[in-house]
């Protein structure tokens, strides 16, 4: 299936503009995929029986040969080629060896800047600010020139919730910069009101990462909390609708409804029980709670309490930026009257961070702050990345293949009601229902066994998380093999 | 001061035997310091500028040009070239541009899996066993033989926390596997018994982290904790030593003493009020906190008592781990009779994580998870490093220029002894203080205008974190430039 060729200018994959004098030689993706054993393979089970003698390894579920991996094809130990729309776990921005990432570290400077990493904090390089500003700034969200680098989605939030709550008690202490004495003893004790009783917000079936912060916030799966000690921080209802939406309007208006007076009601609650909500955090889609949307009108109402109410609002934008929705942020497809406080990002940015205004810049230095603050070697794959979308206008195609998979579902979900239901989503970031848990796992199972990989979120969706680079021809694939699925059902 | 040599079999530097094929044009370290400008200079205070209308920046001591900086010598925007015993808060292991880390990415592989992140979790690299079994399992501490990556310090101390919370909760069910309905239910708001009400118990002065579970157990300042909601996990004394050690051994005992009674009654107080420490967390050296040690016998007994009261033992290896201290890791120099229970790493050893033992092994999957689970990129670096460390005898190294370091400021202890007191520390890992804190920053700032870079601690101590590359000529620089520094004062 694979061919090896000498890139050139007349060769489909645009690679030359990518590198810098690099005799690059890639190969060309599959036509389609190619499964030639069981799945999962003798190879991926021996090495499954190796990994777990060191770890708990129970979640892996294939072996990648990533130097045979190429575009939107993962290919397994065992050879195996996978159309691959879940891209670990969404994460994957424009497929796999990119020759603009093959090229990214032939610059010498771009390889010194990978391997001398610096702490970003104390001892950032000399084209740092500039590289933030030519790298960063240009995609930020509307309205939002400040941005710090983080590590990956957990951290970007947790650091996130900390500006929050800076801001939060700065407001509280009148503006007043400095600490009084008994902040500054009662914190090192982990006790009010150094240590405050205040909250970040939440919804029902989000997940905002697994570190302890992070993890409180988080309400997707028992699995992911369960024996974590979490703080007392409250959760707010987050719309279900009733698909399709324009069959379901005044329910799912009416859901809208509920979730926001609860989300006013919780947070007079705290306020008059002195544990205050300072912020509320919300994915635009809720990701691996299942695949959960709001409308516009439901995020424009949320700010406007949020702003009412003296609440910060941090979109959480991890798994949807960069991209996939068919905007370069998800929350730009609601139309808010001004920013959100904060955004967050990792996976397909790469690089951990989060996005604000000076409004939410602490006055004093080392509150947000650790050893290496980010990495620039993610910096100098992310540039690449962008400006692939760019050159190869990577979000009109997300849209264009979003429209054609968005089609071919909504027919097939016509064509097999009894099994698939509540096709959502925008861009190619979309899903699909099964009737139930095992249901759902059996399709999924299935689509690998048939060469497509899949997600699976919830209690009984399926989402789709392809690369930016997955055109029509990769939706008709998908298409292919889902309602071949599910006729052998 | 820089001369580009073509490295050669008879060059100084023994880069060949790291590079695969690699015309590898590298550079020599300066014979010392040069400053040439103010420090910080011109171009250095115009990034500051440019990088704090971006962020909160006022972290940053000096911007780096990372093209230059050669082995223990880092060069500033400004061209000053400064001996670097600060190295990164510690995170360099072999010094800067090392041929070895250059020509890291020369192989095709390599290259593939630094750009082709997976979710390690999930779809790892089929030669993801092999490597952990390779590079990170042979410098595992003795006795631990299961590892997790991760990607920060504070990411791999958060993961050791939850794997002890769930080992304490299955010994609470009896061994029993399985989730009764009222943990998981309970769990999802965030309130016991699925969120139990668990503790890590932590020291006076101790660092762990910025996250919100690492950060409840770091002890060291206001600054890192305060306005940010705190777990309510107690706090123990560490051990505050008077130096010279050999003319306060009975002080120091009784502080021993003192520390562990303590710990024991906070353990048994907890147990009675239904908070139970679950896991005692603790650095071989506090660092951050102001490099406070502890002796062999604490650490025993400490060991003795987590022993006797069903209470794991973290010991946070971050700072200390991959050799500084003249041993690979610092509990090392203890005796243990037993492993500790888990040992956390990150910074020198460029990935995060943590090793431990089957007894600590979530029984389910997906228990110890996020998206990267580390970065195989950071392990192909690692694994040059260890190779460096092995083929250079660096920890021989590092003990010989300690005891080189160490004698001479305790010469200088005497010779200024008004100024700086309590020389301490293992290998080059080495730490004195200044009688206030106004002293010890002119001390150190005046160091760095004198070409030597060097980290301050808690409130009155200067460290030293080298890399493991620093030799004895380089102990001799920094020592005359102190002496220097303090005749000045």
């Amino acid at each position: 299936m694979f061919r090896l060729v000498k890139v050139t200018e007349n060769a489909l994959l645009p690679a030359l503009k990518y590198t810098r004098g690099m005799s690059v030689a890639t190969h060309k993706e599959p036509e389609k995929p190619s499964i030639k054993t069981a799945v999962p393979g003798p190879k991926t089970q021996q090495l499954m029986g190796e990994l777990n003698n060191l770890q708990q390894a129970q979640s892996v579920q294939l072996f990648g040969d990533y130097d045979k991996c190429v575009g939107n094809y993962f290919v397994d130990a065992d050879g195996n080629e996978f159309l691959d729309a879940f891209t670990q776990i969404s994460s994957v921005p424009i497929g796999y060896n990119h020759p603009a990432l093959l090229g990214a570290f032939e610059d010498k400077h771009a390889l010194k800047s990978l391997i001398n990493r610096p702490a970003l904090g104390v001892f950032p390089s000399a084209d740092w600010p500039s590289k933030l500003k030519s790298v960063l700034l240009p995609v930020a969200p509307r309205g939002l020139d400040h941005v710090s680098t983080m590590m990956c989605g957990s951290c970007s939030n947790e650091n996130a919730y900390k500006a929050v709550f800076f801001w939060y008690r700065t407001k509280q202490r009148g503006g007043k910069v400095d600490f009084a004495p008994e902040d500054t003893d009662s914190c090192m004790v982990n006790q009010p009101p150094g240590s405050p009783d205040l909250a970040i917000m939440s919804f029902e079936g989000s997940f905002h990462g697994r570190t302890f912060g992070a993890l409180t916030t988080t309400r997707s799966k028992p699995i992911h909390k369960i024996d974590c000690p979490a703080f007392d921080w409250p959760v707010a209802p987050f719309p279900r609708y009733k698909y399709p939406l324009h069959e379901n309007e005044a329910y799912n208006n009416q859901e809208d409804k509920r979730c926001l007076e609860q989300i006013a009601r919780i947070i007079e609650e705290r306020k008059r029980s002195a544990k205050p909500v300072a912020g509320i955090v919300v994915e635009p889609i809720q990701s691996e709670g299942g695949d959960h949307e709001a409308s516009p009108a439901f995020f424009q109402n949320l700010q406007q309490i949020c702003k009412r109410t003296g609440v910060a609002l941090i979109v959480d934008e991890v798994q949807t930026g960069c991209g996939p929705t068919g905007k370069m942020w998800a929350h730009e497809h609601f139309d808010l009257p001004s920013p959100p406080d904060l955004v967050t990002f990792s996976k397909k940015m790469l690089t951990g961070g989060y996005y604000t205004s000076a409004e939410f810049r602490p006055a004093q230095a080392y509150r947000i702050f650790n050893t290496w603050m980010g990495d620039p070697g993610k910096l100098i794959l992310l540039e690449q990345v962008l400006r692939v979308i760019q050159q190869e206008n990577l979000l009109s195609n997300v849209q264009k293949t979003g429209k054609v998979l968005k089609n071919g579902l909504n027919e097939l979900e016509k064509e097999f009601s009894n099994t698939i239901n509540s096709v959502r989503g925008r861009g190619t970031f979309l899903a699909f229902n099964a009737p139930t848990t095992s249901l759902r796992d059996k399709i999924n199972n299935d689509l690998k066994k048939n060469g497509v990989l899949g997600g699976s979120c919830g209690q009984t969706a399926i989402r789709l998380r392809p690369a930016l680079t997955f055109r029509e021809k990769h939706a008709h694939i998908y298409l292919d093999t889902l309602r071949k699925t599910l006729k052998e059902l």
